[in-house]
């Protein structure tokens, strides 16, 4: 496999059949994947909303359109700029040891010379000051959903030391049973079906930290909007408690272990770190940087990442009967 | 000034402690415009929002942040790249003829050489499906405004048949005291101290339609909004009648005759023309193009571009005391 990766890192041949080929392929993943898919068509427009200047604003497969106009041309200058083992990550999990794979990564990848590779340029965020909302309305939605993203620190961006705050924090509102947000909607009230929080501390620039609920049959958006907002109140005016904060650090704890179970997970956890600065030093002392996070900066972390002038609240719609 | 132009088009020297100092010079006039200006600054937020793809969702004076970072490297690379006679154009009014001026011209451009410049891309927008809204609070705003804009085709881009009769749509809507929005919001109901209408046909992309009004000091952007709405629903149910559009063709005529009273209003407007595509033909034939749209044809563009999923709706209020 590393001969053939290696050689195609260099010598690929770009037939225009094959670029063809590869777009209509690429193409009728993104009707599978988004256009046939309300709340991905929805993701879309929030993330272009959330952002503005960083590239996460645009769909990692691309826009339509564009990826209609992709040419053999522009696939080789992308080739000829970027691949080179200068450039690239290589993670391999499974039954090996270090210095074997070492040894033939060297002999394979080692033969391709270095290039000159364009800096690494990512455009970051200006101030965001103005609460943005975003309403669609799609026939094909069965049941209405709510959603709301705070512009938020991650580990390389922006308020680091809130990162790994805000991993608990999200578990705490939005992991499991008795987190609050279901307690406050699923349990408590009975307005919603589902309530979550999600929050990845990964990526070269800001990221989001997300809350999302679907209303119960007979329940609307605006009384989830406004159930979660006062379970964001309570937690940004009085903070969460110990015993949540401890309950979420043994969630971190048995996460890690089960992730232990996927070998693809754990590939694609160091391939993900290192993509973005971050060196295999950094992922093994995670989880005990986690551990060790206190109170006092998951309540600060709260404080900091609930402005609501940096936030989308998304509401997706059954489109009514015209 | 034509042998001063021409010898900076390619012999410019940019010391580094000018750049320095220009810079200096554009983050104060940014300061001055943009920042201490809670309008402007919105204005900023509300372009961002309504282009998914299109380079007008950026400000043309730039991110604060990122003027903050430009660097000598940065100004030359752009001048090496875009400063060419091939890629100028000139304009001049005033008391000359065209042979006078076209001798100079040849005379002092003409030694300068034509040269490469990169191809001109924008990127166009993808479907937009979802109506944003934003709200932005500042202590230094003391009225709220109301402000909506609609993705709109122009001259160049989209459904350009639609442009001109969105220029007449403009007037009819919100151009002086008997337009449609300042009879509803300001002299029937006396709910706006102003409610105006705006269009610019031109430009190399999507433009935008814009709709604006301040409530009266008691009155809430609410109110302000279903009024505005309800004149909406009517004009693309009724559609607008024969006398409003032969007075905004009026308008038009003596727009047309009171625009030749500015010699640089003028220029500006051949300048705008030719730098997006048109030609010196197409801007001597619009006053008859636009006289020539009839009743059907404002109506279907009002009925196109009305479209809320192509829109954003702001909403720019005094900071409430904290």
């Amino acid at each position: 496999v590393m001969q053939l990766e290696a050689d195609r890192m260099v010598h690929l041949i770009l037939a225009a059949a094959q670029v063809a080929t590869e777009r209509q392929v690429i193409l009728e993943e993104r009707r599978e994947r988004v256009d046939n898919d309300p709340e991905a068509l929805f993701q879309e427009q929030m993330a272009a909303a959330q952002y503005l200047a960083s590239p996460y604003r645009l769909p990692v497969l691309g826009w339509k359109h564009e990826m209609e106009g992709l040419t053999r041309a522009d696939a080789l200058r992308h080739y000829r700029a970027h691949f080179a083992p200068n450039n690239a990550i290589v993670v391999v999990a499974g039954d090996v040891t270090a210095a074997a794979v070492k040894g033939l990564a060297e002999k394979y990848y080692g033969v391709n010379p270095r290039r000159l590779v364009p800096p690494r340029v990512q455009a970051t965020e200006p101030p965001q000051i103005a609460a943005r909302r975003l309403v669609m309305e799609d026939a094909r939605v069965r049941q209405a959903n709510w959603m709301r993203s705070y512009l938020a620190p991650t580990l390389q961006a922006g308020e680091s030391r809130f990162a790994l705050p805000l991993v608990l924090l999200a578990d705490i509102l939005g992991g499991g049973p008795s987190s609050r947000l279901n307690k406050a909607l699923v349990l408590d009230n009975g307005i919603a079906t589902v309530a979550s929080a999600g929050y990845d501390e990964s990526g070269l620039g800001l990221g989001t930290f997300d809350l999302f609920a679907r209303p119960k049959p007979g329940a609307n958006t605006a009384e989830i909007e406004a159930k979660v907002d006062a379970v964001l109140a309570d937690v940004t005016a009085k903070g969460v408690t110990a015993a949540e904060l401890e309950r979420a650090k043994v969630r971190d704890r048995a996460g890690m272990i089960y992730a232990r179970d996927s070998l693809g997970g754990t590939a694609r956890l160091f391939g993900e770190a290192l993509a973005t600065g971050l060196t295999i030093a950094d992922v093994e002392a995670m989880p005990a940087r986690v551990q060790a996070v206190t109170l006092d900066q998951v309540n600060e972390a709260a404080r900091y990442v609930f402005d609501i002038r940096k936030s989308v609240t998304g509401v997706l719609l059954p489109k009514p009967a015209s």
